[in-house]
């Protein structure tokens, strides 16, 4: 059944937007200031969440709601906005609706803004996605935080000293900005925060081996970048492999240039994918499955549909596409704004300039790097301006008071207040 | 193997406590001040949970980690206390050996101190434990908050408004403190925090069913609280029906007095057991499977085993037993230091005595009752008073810290902070 929205029947058109990460939660705020439109936010999640800090979830510094607002709580008293707990089955872009799981009708829309992000990229072995489990969701993050302590846990009561550095060596796969900042906190959290809680056992003795296949970590930034982002994690003890491919992963370590290491914990960070979705399996595809959109953002053939956000291969300069970061996917989701707008006034519609914010990333506890354009900077003031643009940008009152309190106390007496072991998997894995 | 324990061959005397809640937490604090003493704390969390506030995570007010502080974080530095994460699989009080799952070794004891704490009782009804969780866990409390805002998210996209109303209509089973704050806490949260944020649904018309078999809410109360508390919870929107007896729980409702009451959301507060143990099979049991305990809290005919906190039946005045509440499993926690004390300087071991520092349950947001002996309050007043109360026991400094600010913010503004759906279930249940 074709559904009529009854907003439709007001006269108002209907924006379609799925997925409410950055991208969509940004063009739904930047869409609602136009009473002539009526707007659909769809998401399988019934938050939002603060990616960039989900490391901090997995390494027991901050608590999940602490990186997460509601979708909803975002749009109380917004009358233009409708937030829905949903997931898409179909998307037609020929008859233009949207088909939703367990919902009869089809939703008809006037204009699609699809930013359902990327998942986890696991190349031509999905297997291991059970074995090392990526961070893009507070899931994954909570799962994550519960192996690094079950390992710390089991390996203090374990009597055969071969077991136990399996269980205290922990591998991360992808020398990215994740990957760099979850060795790094590892390495911190057990030379500092579990340093004095075991007795049998000595956690600062724990390995992490950070394993990247190109020739440097944070391939994305500058050498000069790569070079002392290497320096600092090695001086916090982290194993820093490059040219290293993963060849093997299973319960009990991996295979890497033929070497097998025994390490009871693996983590992946090598590499994200875009969102598959069926209505999407026509469009043209660039590396990583990104969709191809033209310049203001829209589907080749499809003036009213748009991609963006990490789902989108936007070019920025010859040959080189805007990066999946956070800045990114918020001014794409504002520009979706400023078509629509330039559609009703018959005007051209304006083309995407990507505004290049930077990026940055933190190597353990008071130490970062960060590289915009030609300037890079690292070490402590590096990391204060990662806490500062990390705070600022964070969703919602809640989670600034929450975070900067958090963060205070744990600059303050280096603990982790985060440290719990939860879930419905027992406590103990088989060995 | 029968394994010696090193610290019992440099002459030390082993303790070994099962259960790190407010009892054997308390113990363990209070006798590892004698340095002869050797104290081994096992648990299956590597948490310990301030349960009283278990009903604040369900709804949503409170993270989990700020009820919870790893119990190895409370022993830091205190060299002899060991933490166990591992689970108990047999006791023997005769060769006085306790077996763990998972390790070969037993391990052998001076004194055994067994603070099991209670799990939800659904007396002949083990199969209502899927439709109707209970409140004793973290896992639990998150897993009756995801229901209750999925309930809200499929109640907005249900078009059939009988299913709408079975959606929004939320049992709770069980009239004493638990059952009558979460129901006071669903009510509020229903007419206070969602009311804004949906389009097609009104929260403030959910439907909370609050149900007791006896005559009263807060039978443990003075008859004047009870009357107090029905008042503040009808107002409060909450239907209370006593003398109200379960027939029958499903997925899609609930059988009281012959009554069907359609409803998506049943939770259980309506009773707790005493946790079981193989080695306490032949031990004299109370109502609830309690075990009957001497006057210095030992097992009848073994000195040397001690039961404490919700665990143990613990006489207090005639044919009244202490009840299984916070303050009393602390006491009892550090009466055993006093009792292993008197053994070491050949003193008659102390009895036992209860010091009552009454109860009190809140109803809503700024509502409590609170008795203590002859004297009771109610009202704002008395809500203070259990605020106050609350965060001064909270465990560890980070813990009162965070409580109180984000109590402060949910006072202040009326919003709820922790409104995550997460899980590995699907959002999605089958209707």
């Amino acid at each position: 059944m074709r559904l009529v929205h009854p907003k439709k029947q007001l006269g108002k058109k209907i924006v379609v937007i799925v997925g409410a990460g950055f991208a969509g939660l940004n063009a739904a705020k930047a869409l609602s200031v136009y009473p002539e439109l009526h707007i659909v936010l769809i998401d399988q999640r019934n938050h939002h969440l603060f990616q960039p800090l989900l490391y901090q979830v997995a390494t027991a510094g901050l608590n999940p709601a602490d990186i997460a607002v509601p979708i909803r709580s975002q749009f109380s008293g917004i009358d233009n906005v409708e937030v829905k707990l949903e997931k898409i089955a179909r998307i037609d872009l020929e008859t233009q609706d949207v088909q939703r799981d367990n919902v009869n009708e089809k939703l008809p829309y006037d204009y699609l803004i699809l930013a359902c992000g990327a998942r986890d990229n696991y190349f031509s072995h999905p297997e291991w996605a059970a074995v090392a489990p990526g961070l893009k969701s507070l899931e994954q993050a909570t799962e994550i935080r519960r192996r690094i302590l079950v390992a710390f846990e089991e390996a203090e009561n374990e009597f055969n000293i071969e077991k136990q550095m399996a269980l205290l060596t922990f591998v991360v796969v992808g020398g990215g900005p994740t990957g760099v900042e979850l060795a790094g906190a590892i390495a911190d959290i057990s030379k500092t925060v579990l340093i004095r809680d075991f007795r049998r056992i000595n956690p600062g003795q724990a390995k992490v081996i950070l394993i990247e296949a190109s020739p440097r970590v944070l391939a994305s930034f500058s050498e000069r970048v790569s070079v002392k982002a290497r320096e600092d994690l090695t001086q916090l003890g982290v194993d820093v492999r490059t040219h290293s491919r993963v060849e093997e992963i299973d319960a009990n370590g991996v295979v890497i240039n033929k070497e097998r290491i025994a390490a009871k914990n693996v983590f992946w960070a090598a590499g994200v994918q875009a969102a598959q979705l069926e209505c999407a399996q026509n469009m043209a595809r660039e590396k990583g499955g990104r969709i191809k959109v033209l310049k203001d953002l829209s589907v080749p053939g499809f003036k009213n549909a748009f991609v963006i956000g990490d789902m989108a291969a936007v070019e920025w300069e010859e040959g080189k596409f805007v990066p999946g970061l956070a800045p990114a996917a918020i001014q794409q989701g504002i520009h979706i704004a400023d078509v629509i707008k330039a559609d009703y006034q018959n005007k051209p519609r304006p083309e995407f300039k990507y505004l290049d914010k930077g990026a940055m990333a933190t190597i353990g506890k008071h130490k970062a790097v960060l590289e915009v354009k030609k300037f890079w900077m690292s070490g402590y003031l590096a990391w204060l301006a990662w806490l500062f643009i990390h705070v600022f940008y964070l969703v919602g009152f809640k989670n600034r008071v929450a975070v900067v309190a958090y963060w205070a106390w744990s600059y303050l007496f280096s603990k982790r207040g985060a440290r719990l072991i939860t879930g419905t998997e027992s406590h103990r894995r088989s060995t």
